[in-house]
């Protein structure tokens, strides 16, 4: 217990630092700098839990501190106390969430708290189902299984050789999870097809409907189509109503990837850019992203009750026995792919308690203000766009600072400013242009 | 952070407690009393800092004590010091494995870790590759994912649409993901065939080769043998040389779901019944099973280098920017299904690092004692088989201990024993034989 105790001061020492702007992001090092500066090899013989301790404090010491208020690099940032200490809790915990046997209060847990979610997307009284997942990307698979299981159950036992080809619709700034997910279920990425977006990365409806028909005629089945809600990289919105609409009208499964922007839907300023999200039959929503929840946290919900279980189980006899003494409802683990499943509900059902839903929302209010801020401050700057490979090579060696760049379509190289962290302030926007303008100055 | 400590503190007593035999293994609770006993529920406001402590120890209360040395219910037991240290840093790390550029350490730790689990594999210079996945039956599907991207890699574009009717084989005893990765690779659970077992449960390869000629014949191509090192109820080892000599004449990728047994490579004593392994393709291998590694933890290690890669790449340029600084290959979001991947290497790396290779040998080989020491006690005692979910009820209700039953083809159901826990000695086991007596007594 000592030992123990010994680790927790060394990352509550760590804890500190990431909240404190004057020590770096990150002390960068080539992936062969790092190799050789520390024996991190696996030997036959045990070392002392002195050397343990060291090991943890030698790994602090090369991690990115993504924490800290001036990381903008992923759509995850930020350390919240309340999250690190449920995280802390659930591993102490070790175990499982296949059934109400081996996981009472978490299994328990999930159910409030994905139906809690469900009512926030609009589902009358929180119906219907979900799960949580490991991250958006299985997520959004999951959605195009369900979708298919729903309008052909036979590819189930028969596969995809038994059942007509099909074809999902998403947009051109969509998240590469929808083509890695048609990659495996045996769909083909040329199965997905991209629809053109507008200049602020919204799904054109028009262009959605004139695709269908196109399908339609060729003799393909449309079953899905994946609307975005808060794209990777602009952060955009696709007009969730229209897209609606067109779903009905063709009986096509809606899905909304709000891995990013799902956490919108706690704010009543903001939560209008997803207007139309009710109407969805399955929502991706990820609270590791924009609620700054630790990771991994990704709940994938499906509106119609019964669908995720009847796609996935197999009744593997020796977990999922029928003769048991207490309600089956609550055995959850046949609604998965996954057999295991790691407890990733307790981090947000621990925050949210902590925050309620108003703090939830006092937080994402903030990250909008403050990108709306920075959006103010370079609206009238250009120019050193064509050069951020460069200037992403010096920042992560300064390690005073970190945010992520790439191209788009046409666009050459830009920064793509991530805001979610809650640490983060305007001087800290202010720090990062500055930041960025120094390192190019001689370019 | 002195609410962090107040939480370490109360997760110290539960670990605690976790050891102490005069405690319960679980509070049971149905369902509905447990909902009932406390209030779980999300609401707008937050909640003080002294609840939230309130809400942890509560959920403690009820959790199942999965380290108690007489929890002998799943596969994954047993709560390790430094795993559980090793877990919580991580946690507080809070990062993705995607990209070096976000977890350098990490990155450079599952390679040093894959590579090293290669080699015990037998797999020449620990060649290959290998991703930590989420669970076992991710890892198995991967697996499946990959033999069928290897034989006929347009399907990644293309389809099921675009290529023969393909089967796998598997044992009747082998773990139900392999009939739940066919269902959603589109392949279908009708094109798992399942070969028979001989009465210790291995399967039978003479039935193997009958049933690939018989599949060949009615013109399906076999492109999979997923062939069980430790089953899950008998924990038996198929012959692993006899089944890679039919998959070399057949020329079908061998993969070994070693999710349970794979643990028994660190055992010079026991490693013998995994021969042959190292003419795998692909093997499935979870640490956090009989290596006692907290959940999650799971490895699937591949021969062929680059063909995960080939197989899930999306070339996603907002994370996997081809004009980096640094060595590329250190980026291995994109041989992932999986965008977000959580960091589940440390606790392996830090545990094999405290106990050395030899100390997983120690922990194994104590575990197959006590198993056999169980065989000896009982081989002689039957009778209870018939009553066991009735034991079963008794047993959670008086929450002394906890053991897993089920049926077996044609076997009723029977007690499931697990023995993994390092805690668990030669006494817990003579307890746990008196406490199934005890409870059946009067039945």
């Amino acid at each position: 217990m000592s030992f123990l105790q010994d680790v927790v001061d060394i990352l509550l020492q760590y804890v500190v630092k990431s909240f404190d702007r004057s020590t770096k992001v990150i002390d960068f090092h080539y992936p062969n700098e790092l190799l050789q500066e520390y024996n991190w090899e696996l030997a036959d013989q045990p070392q002392t839990l002195e050397e343990i301790l060291l090991n943890c404090r030698t790994t602090l010491k090369y991690a990115i501190k993504t924490g800290h208020p001036r990381y903008f690099n992923q759509l995850s940032t930020g350390l919240d106390m309340v999250g690190l200490a449920a995280d802390w809790l659930t591993s102490a915990a070790n175990t499982n969430m296949f059934t109400y046997e081996i996981a009472p209060v978490f299994v328990l847990l999930e159910y409030v708290t994905l139906r809690k979610m469900r009512e926030m997307v609009g589902w009358p009284g929180g119906c219907g189902d979900g799960i949580f997942s490991p991250g958006g990307a299985i997520s959004n698979m999951y959605a195009m299984l369900i979708a298919r299981f729903k309008m052909f159950p036979e590819v189930k036992e028969k596969g995809m050789a038994a059942i007509p080809r099909l074809v999902a619709f998403t947009s051109e700034h969509s998240h590469f999870s929808v083509k890695k997910g048609a990659a495996a279920l045996g769909i083909g990425t040329d199965s997905v097809i991209l629809i053109r977006c507008d200049e602020r990365g919204k799904m054109i409806p028009s262009d959605l409907e004139r695709r269908i028909v196109e399908a339609k005629q060729k003799g393909f089945v449309p079953f899905l189509v994946s609307a975005t809600a808060g794209t990777t990289v602009y952060g955009a919105f696709d007009p969730l109503i229209a897209i609606a609409d067109i779903c009905k009208k063709y009986k096509i499964w809606m899905h909304v990837d709000g891995a990013w922007g799902g956490g919108l839907l706690m704010s009543r300023k903001h939560k209008w850019k997803l207007n139309g999200i009710e109407r969805a039959n399955s929502v991706t929503w990820n609270p590791h992203k924009m609620m700054g929840v630790p990771l991994q946290c990704s709940a994938l919900l499906v509106r119609e009750e019964g669908l995720m279980q009847s796609c996935n189980q197999m009744h593997a006899s020796y977990l999922f026995q029928q003769d048991k003494h207490y309600d089956l409802s609550y055995d959850t683990g046949d609604k998965a792919l996954q057999c295991g499943r790691h407890v990733d509900v307790f981090k947000l059902w621990l925050m949210w308690r902590a925050k309620g839903t108003t703090g939830f929302e006092a937080q994402i209010d903030k990250c909008l203000e403050l990108a709306e801020y920075l959006y103010n401050k370079i609206k009238n700057r250009e120019g050193y766009e064509m050069v951020a490979p460069v200037i992403k090579a010096r920042m992560m060696e300064y390690g005073t600072t970190m945010v992520s760049y790439q191209p788009l379509g046409d666009k050459v190289n830009f920064f793509r400013m991530v805001i979610s962290n809650p640490a983060a302030t305007h001087q800290d926007i202010d720090f990062l242009i500055d930041e960025i303008e120094r390192l190019g100055q001689d370019l």
